[in-house]
């Protein structure tokens, strides 16, 4: 254990930052299920999937293999723009506790999309140009994945066209304004634009659309445009491995000082936050060099780990895309519209699932007024004010620095604040003014949704 | 010159932080004019002002001769929590304009205030906790320094009463939840909870409100209120001070890789940021040790450097606060309603005013369009988007760089950024819109809102 003073924010230097990805899923023993044609019940081929999504990308989801994946300069130079981020001691909410636990956090929200998202928006659009294609198609809830890889498109010159959930779109102006202001196109979904989006407007009108859906438009969109393929920010492999850059920079500054978490927390909505933060930590569990508690933290409104099934599912409303075997609520589930802020995903990414199937995470989920109030008590001691995803992981982590006070043991505690709260102002206000409910889906609701999976195996 | 690479981003390390603000007054000639009692026009002494400010504050406010004062422990770590700010390279935008000038800009946005306003809430919020009270009161325009100071006060568990320009408040909703958020009480001025108040609203009862008129209203609530002082997020003696830690950090960093910038430029409103940025920088011209081009950029609708007079006037409205000697387009003066963010205030910092009164620095001035079209340029190579405060920086930044391919001079360009835009998206609407006016006031406006200055010398 070293002697150095640790300081409240670790920076690596821009040299010391990760020239590779780490592909995770290297060193499982037992890999995440391949995805399945929806039509034919067997794995998609690399060629089925081109169709979809860009070759390269189509390479790195396929890849169970290589444990490295190198960073190409192009986008090692656009993270040099926003990274490394902080690795920041939380000093401020530890006194604030009166806890032993030493607490950290890697805060991804230091960039205009406001979160982590940017990780993954540029890779995919990096690769998107590099195949010489006009423009990309995609989905976004909260809005951080379509500001993200609006940014990404400005940056390349791409095309961005994005769906958005029609009850982001309405709740957030803003994220809509911010993406315009990069030179995406913005469309509240489920809209007219799309066959897939006709059909769900016709069965339910007054539908405010969810993410399952907003992916078909988005997957409709991009295989009926030439020169387009489709990205998404969470749930695929390729996500995870991107998002690693988050988990190798915690690694190097945590190491800089001799610390090692004892606890690794994330918010989980589709899996991109935590797969990443963790990447290179689970590495070590996997390989049997070290161990550590990773936890995953849900919504109660939307919680696929730990109320969901492991089973094949859709992974979008229209039923359109490749299926994945997940911790899944079916793939028409959508949370209560009181549910604010993103992590309303119905499914969970393959590489988590696998994982937590496998013993090596566990997973809680929390109500969204204790939610609020672990993020409110964090920004006044901390500064910061958290995304209410990001907030999840703050809850949690509190609850262990606690205790750690009970117990009396100085646990380190490693969370991912995965973004920042700005756009969220109208949730913050609802906590304010003491109106915000906690929605919680009934096992009726959620075995209805799951009905409808795909049965294989 | 030192042929190290430089990086995206230069993060000086925390134990290379400033420990103490410069005063730049300590090496001016010819010091900033006193502040006056607006009843007896003599200088305003210690004690008078200690009715007002916090004494500690009130010896700042004074001090024209000490040139380092220390920067408290507290204070110190408080700024840990977001400091050293990025002082970043822009080679993305460099390359885009193709210019062989070199633009360094220093980033004060990464914090939830958004703006560099903390750096001296904090230090305000330390001396009046310091002093025992209760707490404090102000104004906040675009709200960045309301959010700043509800933020500091949180921290230090002290009570804060905002009053906000009306059109602000109106048109920023989220800025006054943040501030909730944080347990601040905000107004929309001017109220009916003052005497000033009410009788603006007398006068002028469809007024949107301005700086001066939330100032006499935050005056008189500070001195009706036992135990509370009022605090300024600009245009104070103290504030430049406070905010010289953005240039003393901005020298550290250029120190480091042996770059001097030719050409320094940051916006101008009450002047907290450019004097902050400048302060070291300005110290070394004034003592003749270096030679620095400064450049104050200024809305065309709000111009007090380029269209003001230099003389004594009221800081506020309601004229109850004492009087300055400055650039001031009179106190009356409320820029049109289509002006988009801050830099609104109709006066200037009396230090910047006697530098550009004794040709230490150059003003201009800029239509509001213009700023938006450089901020969305430079959002979109830089990733960042920038307060529309700061992209008034930017746009003089970009027509320098421009200025050196032309000329195929390869000048060093340092400006500043001192926040991010996310609050200020219904402006960017109204720009990508194209709705978008540029108001410019005319010279009889002017002319009248300045015949209401005091008559002194």
């Amino acid at each position: 254990m070293s002697e150095k003073k640790i300081p409240y924010k670790i920076y690596i230097d821009e040299n010391e930052m990760p020239n590779a990805w780490y592909n995770l899923r290297a060193d499982m023993k037992v890999k995440p299920a391949p995805l399945m044609n929806p039509g034919t019940h067997k794995p998609m081929t690399a060629a089925e999937l081109e169709g979809v999504f860009c070759s390269e990308l189509v390479q790195q989801e396929l890849d169970n293999t290589t444990r490295y994946i190198e960073i190409p300069q192009e986008i090692r130079d656009f993270y040099k723009m926003y990274r490394p981020s902080p690795l920041v001691r939380a000093y401020n909410l530890e006194k604030k506790l009166g806890t032993p636990a030493k607490i950290y956090y890697k805060f991804e929200g230091n960039n205009t999309s406001g979160s982590h998202k940017l990780n993954s928006a540029i890779a995919q659009a990096y690769y998107a140009k590099k195949q010489g294609l006009k423009g990309v198609t995609t989905e976004t809830g909260a809005g951080q994945w379509g500001t993200a890889l609006s940014m990404a498109c400005a940056y390349l010159d791409l095309d961005c066209k994005v769906y958005m959930v029609k009850v982001s779109y309405e709740q957030k102006p803003f994220r809509r304004e911010v993406m315009r202001t990069y030179g995406a196109s913005v469309t509240p979904s489920p809209s007219m634009t799309t066959q897939v989006g006709r059909q769900i407007l016709a069965e339910n009108p007054n539908t405010t659309g969810s993410l399952g859906c907003a992916i078909s438009e988005a997957v409709e969109a991009a295989v009926t445009n030439e020169g387009y393929r489709y990205v998404l920010g969470s749930v695929l492999n390729q996500v995870v491995l991107h998002q690693s850059v988050i988990g190798l920079e915690s690694k190097i500054a945590l190491d800089k000082y001799g610390e090692k978490p004892d606890i690794i927390i994330g918010c989980a909505g589709g899996g991109s936050n935590l797969g990443g933060l963790i990447s290179p930590f689970m590495g070590e569990k996997l390989r049997g060099e070290a161990d550590y508690e990773v936890i995953a933290v849900e919504p109660a409104s939307c919680p696929s780990f730990t109320r969901g099934k492991f089973v094949y599912d859709f992974c979008d409303t229209g039923m359109i895309c490749p299926l994945a075997k997940m911790y899944t609520l079916g793939s028409g589930f959508i949370p209560s519209a009181d549910h604010a802020g993103g992590l309303r995903y119905h499914g969970m990414s393959p590489v988590l699932s696998q994982l937590y199937h496998d013993g090596y995470m566990k997973a809680v989920s929390v109500k969204q007024t204790d939610v609020f109030a672990a993020a409110e008590e964090f920004a006044k001691v901390e500064g910061i004010l958290p995304a209410p995803e990001s907030s999840h992981a703050i809850k949690v982590a509190i609850d262990e620095a606690i205790k750690c006070k009970e117990t009396g043991e100085a646990k380190t505690i490693l969370f991912g604040l995965s973004g920042t709260g700005y756009f969220d102002l109208v949730a913050y206000q609802n906590f304010n003014d003491g109106v915000m409910t906690n929605y919680v889906p009934s096992d009726e609701e959620i075995a209805q949704s799951l009905a409808k999976a795909p049965k294989i195996d």
